[in-house]
Formats: structure tokens, C-alpha cells, sequence
């Protein structure tokens, strides 16, 4: 740990605001500051301006995580990681990320871009919003941070500089641990509903499923293909009807890019699933989940044509212009997400991290219901996945298994 | 460039032993030093003690490489590569490759152990001499370098600690263009027989043939499963009738396992087309043609089973003894092996750099018989890698395409 760390109190985030970012406010503002953060994993500042409503975020990553209760030591280097992720998809993808302001790696903080007239995706679709730009905005920030960050793009030397410069190992491990293992054992740190155990205990005893998880855990940790987000689920993405930012990608590396669209497909399966309990009636029930699914078919087929675009666009490569390569990448990209995204979904039913969209479902007898749902397609997503041709496979799927009126 | 680098004279690098190797020769050893490299990439000083005999190689990295003519500058950064990977695959596989006895950063020169009483083992297969405890050894060093850097054994920080010691950019590009783009298409840097260029042009014309190509690529430039030679054919291979050095890992990286195994392989395919034009006799051909491939089973048998057996005592991730995952990744081994051999083969008769089995044999008529013979079992391994289930089908695929009498 840099021997200028310590972790700030909101007072001295807006000495820090005023010393350090001297011409964001004017010298004589009043400025106020509050922690926003949930104080498991990062301090959150938010510094207003109380004359000009103008505001910014300190972003600070604590040495430590707390969850359910533990405490475990954690690297401050994933702030470094965050802050040039967020750097580079920002100059990707403008306007889809906070913008930083600065960087400071003694206090492993960043300051960026005030979003908070966003709300997290994750509330709006509990709440059964719906978002007209969301899909087009998503398959956006995909199709050019992936493309512009893997081979295709970038030449070997600066990939391979990259690729060193985005080793991120406990954050992988996080993931590596509570996607890709201790859900499909009975490993402590597993938490899931009473009701369902059964059906947690039925993909425990399905030596298929666990093999095919194996295979994609392998895949997340030897496929460096693009420099990936790495967490993109719907709590990662903030909102408004017109906007969409990215937030949050400490969990950057290079890795697969179909674990970041399997992520966000996941996310909106599982809200498809938890409908069934968040939602009485059937009409509205039915109408948002035909706006999910529509939704995962519009971010598919966007990212789709884009990638398609910039493929025609720069690819030089002469290998990466062998008649066929191009489909067979993009085939085995759908397969890929549809794998990672069945991984999610079960891992948020039976692991360590549940989502508020099943989470909040009462009684449990209801939420089995959904959580059975979100099972049921992740297990079929994985187990299924080399037969996907296209995204109308899985939302197919999800249909099908998801009790659909 | 450091400061202090500069190329070694024969004179400086008996001093340079005396002063930083004191305890090696005695102090009053009469030393002589001769340069027995190639000049193109090291320079490599052969250090002896005339009254005893006891010798060693200074191996020392140029900052540039000499190939048809031209130079271009080269990073001396692979010395520490190749030193480090020695030392690893040294106590990994002890006994199979050279010792190093030091390691000097300024000057990118390593000294380690003499192995001149070994011959090249390119050089044995042209002379078809027969190497009983070959397959055995490499067998041996494959299993255990490859099993032991991967995550099936190394905790994923240790693992990605090594992937980014191990990045490797210039030299990977040097395969990536070689082995993996130039010969499949009409590249400046080919050079072939004229007498095969319909068969070269229908390589360039094969579509189906170039995007798998592209796939093999690819996976070598994402999938870092563990720390590769990276250049394992037999000119990095030094042998006696009991004992077996690899030598020269200066492209060590992390990429797929069956980069080395196919590297192997093709090697001895090639020596195996090589005897059509090198052996005249039919039947003193044959049999050196069986004894080629039945090292080759011997040497993915030998690889297997130790394999299975460090798996065995080894392996504790719950993911990775899932049913059936072992089976799968070990197949997945063999074909990727037999797509890395293919190519690794076309590369040899069509690139830049072509293998002395083929280039020895004259006239060129009889050459071009031997060319197309390794051509035809490249292709085929390529395109046929994914109907491979155990090496005989391998071997048979060879004798098949290789026109076996």
C-alpha cells in the first residue's frame, strides 16, 4: 500500500476537490460532500457545488472487502485498473462511461463524472421500466470496446502491452471462485433460498452441467481475446430514459468477450425470471417480459451489425479475412455469451451475491418460483449453448424454460 | 538497451568466466573460448578448461536479428526470458535441459551448462539414427512443464504473475507471422521450390484451409493455458543415444499446450516426408518411417499417461475434476496438436525458414516429391484436426497423405 493512503472523510474529499481539481469548482464555492458508497468495497464521495449544482465523484477503493460479514484483504491497484479502463472505454465508446477527471494513485482514487441523475438499471427493471435507448447504447459500448481492444484491432505488440498492463488476478479470483465454482458444489459460501435446495442439489449431482461450467471457467481464465468490463451486470449500469453509462469495471482484464454480453444477457434474463414473482398481473407480466427479451435480442443484433461495421471497416489482418473466419468467430461469440450468461444466472440464485430482483420477492414460496426459472435457463444456456445459432436460440430458450403465458 | 551492453569478443568472455563464474574453472585454468553460434540471433561462446575438459556456453542475445539478408532490431528482453524459462522447465523437468549457472541482465547473457557431446537432433533424423529414450524424455518434459505452469496446477495469482513475466510480444510475432500468416498467402518473405508452386498456390486458394488457419492463430494469440517453449522442433533439441536437452525457450510465453506437442510432432512428420527424397533404399525407409511415427505415439502415449497421473495426484479445484472434463480437455490437447504440427509443417516448405531434412535433398525434383508429401499431411492435420480422437489417427493420417509404402 502507497504510504500516502489512508481513506478520506468527506471533509477532506472536498480539501482534496479543492487542492487537487483547482479549476472544477470556482475558488470560492461552497461545496459539500456526503458518502454515497455501500462502504463494502470502496468509499463513494459526492462533492456539490451548493450555487451551480455542479458536482463530481470521488471514487476510493478501501484495502479490504467486506461481505457477508468477512473481512478480506483486497489490492488497491484495482482503482488503477478502473480508472484506465474507464479511460479507454471512454475514448471507445464516448459518452457511455463517466468521464475521469483525474487519477491518484497514492490514495487509489479517482475522480469522475457525477451520474447520479442516473439510476441503476438493476432498480429501473424491478420497478418494470422501460429504457427505448438502453439496447442501442449497450450494443454500442460492446461492439467498440471489444472489437478496438482485441486482435483484430490492435496490433500484437500493443495487445500484448495490454494485455500485462491489465493483469488483474484478485479480481479474477473473486470471479473465478463465486461464478465459475462454488455454486455448482456445496461450498460455504453459498446462501440460497430453503425452498429450492433440492433443485441446487439436483445441478450439484449434474456431472454435464459441472463439466461445461468447468470449460467455460477455463475459458475465463486462459481466453485474453479483449479487454472486457469483466462485472457487467445491470447494477454496473446506470440509467435514465436517454442515457446509459457503464460504471464500475475493476474487474477489468483481457478475457473472453462473451463473458461481458453473457453478463448482460444474464442480468436481463434474470429480471425475465424474477417478473414471475415481482409482477402479479399476468398482462404486465407478459408485456415487460416481452420488452426483456426484446431488448436482449436488440443488444445482440446491435453489437451485431457494429461489430460487423468495424470488421469491414479496419480489419488488415490477412488471416482475419479467411472466408468463413468471421462467422465462425461471431458463432462461437453467441455460444460463448449464451454459456457465461447461464453461469450468471445460477451463480446469482445459489451464490454468495444474490440480486435484489429475486431477492426482494416475498413470500419465499413465490421467489422459489422465480429462482427455479433462473436455474432452469442458466442450466440450458450452458448445457446448451453449441447449439445457439442466433439470438433468437436463446431467447427461444429462455421462453421455454422460463414458464412463458 | 542497457548501458553496459555490448557483444562479447571470444577474449572478453574467458574474463567475463573468470570474473563472474570465479569457482567454476580453477583459478588457474588455462581457458580457451571459441564462438560456435550461427551469428544470426546470439552469439554463443563454447568456454573449456584445456587440462580438464570442463566446459561451458555463454549464451549471449543480439540486439538485432540477420535473416535473408536483412536485420531488424530484436529485444534482448528474451535472454531473461529464455533464462527464466530454463530455470523452470529445470526444476520442472530436471536433467532436460541445460543448467544455468547465471544470468547477467546488462549484458543479456546467460552461462549454463555445455551440452557439446550432444548432437542436434534435426541432425540425427537426416541421418536416420534411432533415439531409444527420446520419446520417453520428451514425453517426460512436456507433461511435466506443461501440466505444472498451468491452472490446473498453479493458484490463478502465481499463474498470472508468470503469464505477465512471460509476455513475450516481438517473439510471438515473429510466429505469428511465420507459422501462422505468410505462408498462406503470397507473402514477400516465402521462399519455396518453384517446382511445387501449384501446390503452394492451391494452400493460398483453400478457404476452407486459411480460416482454420486463422483459428489456430488465434488461439495462439489468446489462449494462455501454460508456459510454452514455444519453439520446440528439432533444432531445439540436443541428443545422445540416453540423454535429451531442450534448449533455446526464447519464446516462451503462455499459449495453448498444444503448441509444443504439435511443434514436436511436425518435426517428426516432416523428417518422415523428409526420407522420401533423403533414403533411397525402400526398405532401410520404411523402417526409419515406423520408427518416426511410432516415437510420435510414444511421445503423446508417454505424455498421457504421466499427465493423467500428475492430474491424478494433483489437481484439488473442484471444476477441474468434474466428469468427463479431463477426457475432454486431453482431446481437445490432441487436436489442438495436430493443427499446431500442420501448420508448423506448411510453414517449413513454403516460409522463411525451412528445415534441412527437405532442404538437403537434391535434385529438386525429388525434393518436391518429399515437399508435397509434408504439405498434403499439414493440410490435412489442419482440416481434419477435429476427427482426431487418439495419435493412431494420427499416424495414420501421416502414412495416408505421406504416401507410406
Amino acid at each position: 500500500m502507497p504510504s500516502a493512503y489512508h481513506p478520506l472523510t468527506e471533509e477532506e474529499a472536498v480539501q482534496y476537490v479543492r487542492s487537487k481539481l483547482p479549476g472544477f469548482f470556482p475558488s470560492d464555492a461552497q461545496l459539500f460532500s456526503r458518502e454515497i458508497g455501500d462502504g463494502n468495497l470502496n468509499l463513494v464521495f459526492r462533492v456539490v457545488d451548493a450555487a451551480t449544482g455542479r458536482s463530481l465523484i470521488l471514487k476510493q477503493a478501501l484495502p479490504y472487502a467486506r461481505v457477508v460479514g468477512e473481512s478480506w484483504p483486497l489490492t488497491l491497484d484495482r482503482a488503477r485498473i478502473e480508472s484506465e479502463a474507464l479511460k479507454i472505454q471512454g475514448e471507445l465508446a464516448p459518452g457511455l462511461v463517466p468521464r475521469v477527471y483525474h487519477y491518484d494513485p497514492d490514495l487509489a482514487l479517482t475522480a469522475m463524472e457525477d451520474c447520479s441523475d442516473h439510476i441503476i438499471m438493476r432498480k429501473g427493471l424491478i420497478a418494470r421500466k422501460r429504457y427505448p435507448r438502453f439496447a442501442e447504447h449497450m450494443a454500442e459500448f460492446l461492439a467498440r470496446t471489444l472489437f478496438f481492444t482485441s486482435d483484430l484491432y490492435l496490433s500484437p505488440e500493443e495487445k500484448k502491452a495490454r494485455v500485462r498492463r491489465f493483469i488483474n488476478p484478485e479480481m479474477c479470483k473473486i470471479t473465478e471462485d463465486l461464478v465459475f465454482s462454488h455454486p455448482y458444489y456445496d461450498a460455504d459460501t453459498n446462501s440460497f433460498n430453503p425452498l429450492i435446495r433440492e433443485d441446487v442439489e439436483a445441478i450439484w449431482n449434474d456431472g454435464d452441467l459441472r463439466r461445461e461450467v468447468a470449460n467455460l471457467k477455463e475459458s475465463f481464465m486462459t481466453c485474453g481475446q479483449a479487454l472486457i468490463h469483466g462485472d457487467l451486470h445491470t447494477g454496473s449500469i446506470m440509467v435514465t430514459e436517454q442515457d446509459t453509462k457503464v460504471i464500475d469495471p475493476e474487474f477489468s482484464y483481457y478475457g473472453p468477450m462473451g463473458f461481458d454480453i453473457g453478463a448482460l444477457l444474464a442480468n436481463l434474463f434474470l429480471s425475465y425470471a424474477s417478473h414471475e414473482g415481482q409482477t402479479a398481473d399476468p398482462g404486465e407480466r407478459k408485456s415487460y417480459r416481452q420488452w426483456l427479451l426484446r431488448t436482449a435480442e436488440d443488444v445482440w443484433n446491435g453489437f451485431l451489425e457494429r461489430f460487423n461495421r468495424l470488421w469491414d471497416e479496419h480489419v488488415k489482418d490477412e488471416m482475419w479475412s479467411a472466408p468463413g473466419y468471421r462467422d465462425a468467430y461471431i458463432l462461437r461469440l453467441l455460444q460463448d455469451s449464451a454459456g457465461f450468461a447461464g453461469c450468471k444466472m445460477m451463480r446469482r440464485v445459489i451464490g454468495l451475491a444474490p440480486v435484489a430482483d429475486l431477492e426482494t420477492i416475498e413470500p419465499p414460496e413465490v421467489r422459489a418460483v422465480a429462482e427455479r426459472q433462473a436455474l432452469r435457463i442458466g442450466a440450458q444456456l450452458v448445457l446448451r449453448r453449441g447449439e445457439m445459432r442466433r439470438i433468437g436460440d436463446i431467447t427461444d430458450l429462455v421462453r421455454r424454460e422460463g414458464g412463458a403465458e
